[in-house]
């Protein structure tokens, strides 16, 4: 499983104050933790600081990148503060978050992939707005999918966010999204697929078992990627669990190596 | 989901001494408090008991059916304790844990799901052994599915369990139960799932996370019923977030009442 490890994010209470005071042990304290918790890429978010969100996005990169070297994941709707991101970026190879299929969006995002070789989460949304079913899904994936590849970018290099919403505004939405993985993966085998779990039980009490649920059959449905907390230790046993129950963990190796070192955790 | 509680059970050492001391009270106590935390079915067995099995189950029946009304699973390989059960069974349709495709056991087994109007758990087994593939398991259970409706048993009484083999043992095997679900369901969306979980993490630490990883992807993989111990407060949470995730549980009203109740438990 590919973590993008989601809490240096400016929409989080715990670290806004952080980023500004400018706070550099703290920043790098959570990306180093996040790191050796596992997580794959450490995704950066400056969207709460509207009149310099730019220049907080490149004071990120600088500050995580002199610190670790993993590979960041610039998270902004602004192609501009994508740029800045990116151009800051020595780590390797970035990831943008994200692209949609709105049109304006992804003409002004699209050449910086190329321009950056970066890869990107691709959200199944358009012009005409959030869709319903896993078929408007599907074939919003299938236009992005088809687009990005005609720019010259990689089928491995796009990671397809299958746009979950609150199953307690629509009883269809988890299921709409986990079929959407399933016949993305089936007909795009090298495309991944990326989402942030936590949409997923918006609205209804005790999230974390909400997110536990839909993270498993999301697995099973092809999910490969997520944008989580990975210091969250039940989360992280669960996707090792998850990966034993499904063969990608052969011989449940990394189960028992994760359990030696304390790390598997009910 | 269809629970079978699984508690009452032989081989479990911790009730094995209150049958043999036929403690009716504890015997009522475990079958009650299965059927409050949501049991559907309880399941019975005396298989351990080896001498006198067919009289053990039949005062089972009796001890349980005395204090609740509640379906119960007859649970034995030997056609004459199945037999024995259901003779004495009062409660509402009962239910024969297992009947499998193995020649033999089927001729024998069969006759007694007519006789008594008992729905049956069908074990993707026949004479050539435990099945490796998906595809060796559905095949096998397509003839059960057959040979039982060709007997007059109606598909919605057919609960067909695919065999669950150690991950430890066989990194291939979690997959193919889960596909093998997948696909009686989209053949015979009539037919139910029914399985033992905890096989499935026969020989590693921890077993806890992987039943639970594998409960909820098979839930989405089509997985309708469940022998689990009904009393794990965590298991049960983490299917009522499955059926909320799934849309089983319309605008997850059965889990804002769960939750209420002081049900709900990470």
């Amino acid at each position: 499983m590919i973590i993008v490890g989601e809490k240096l994010n400016s929409t989080l209470k715990a670290v806004r104050p952080a980023m500004e005071s400018r706070n550099e042990q703290e920043i790098i304290d959570l990306a180093k933790r996040q790191y050796e918790a596992g997580a794959s890429y450490i995704d950066l978010n400056a969207g709460m600081f509207h009149d310099n969100e730019a220049e907080m996005m490149e004071w990120l990169v600088n500050t995580v990148q002199g610190a670790i070297d993993a590979p960041l994941t610039i998270d902004s709707p602004d192609p501009e503060v994508i740029r800045r991101g990116l151009k800051a970026n020595k780590n390797p190879k970035p990831m943008i978050n994200s692209i949609t299929a709105e049109t304006e969006r992804f003409a002004k995002m699209a050449p910086l992939l190329t321009e950056f070789d970066a890869s990107v989460i691709a959200l199944c949304m358009d012009d005409s707005g959030m869709p319903e079913t896993a078929d408007e899904r599907f074939k919003i994936a299938e236009t992005l999918i088809e687009n990005l590849t005609k720019l010259g970018v990689k089928l491995g290099d796009i990671y397809i966010d299958p746009l979950i919403r609150p199953v307690s505004t629509g009883s269809h939405y988890g299921i709409a999204a986990l079929d959407t993985m399933a016949n993305v993966k089936k007909k795009f085998p090298e495309v991944h697929i990326m989402c942030g779990l936590s949409n997923v039980s918006f609205g209804v009490p005790a999230r974390k078992l909400i997110n536990q649920a839909f993270l498993v059959s999301a697995m099973y449905a092809g999910m490969d990627g997520a944008i989580l907390d990975p210091l969250d230790k039940t989360l992280m046993s669960l996707i090792y669990a998850g990966e034993a129950v499904l063969g990608i963990d052969k011989y449940c190796m990394n189960w028992l190596k994760k359990h030696r070192e304390g790390a598997i955790e009910a």
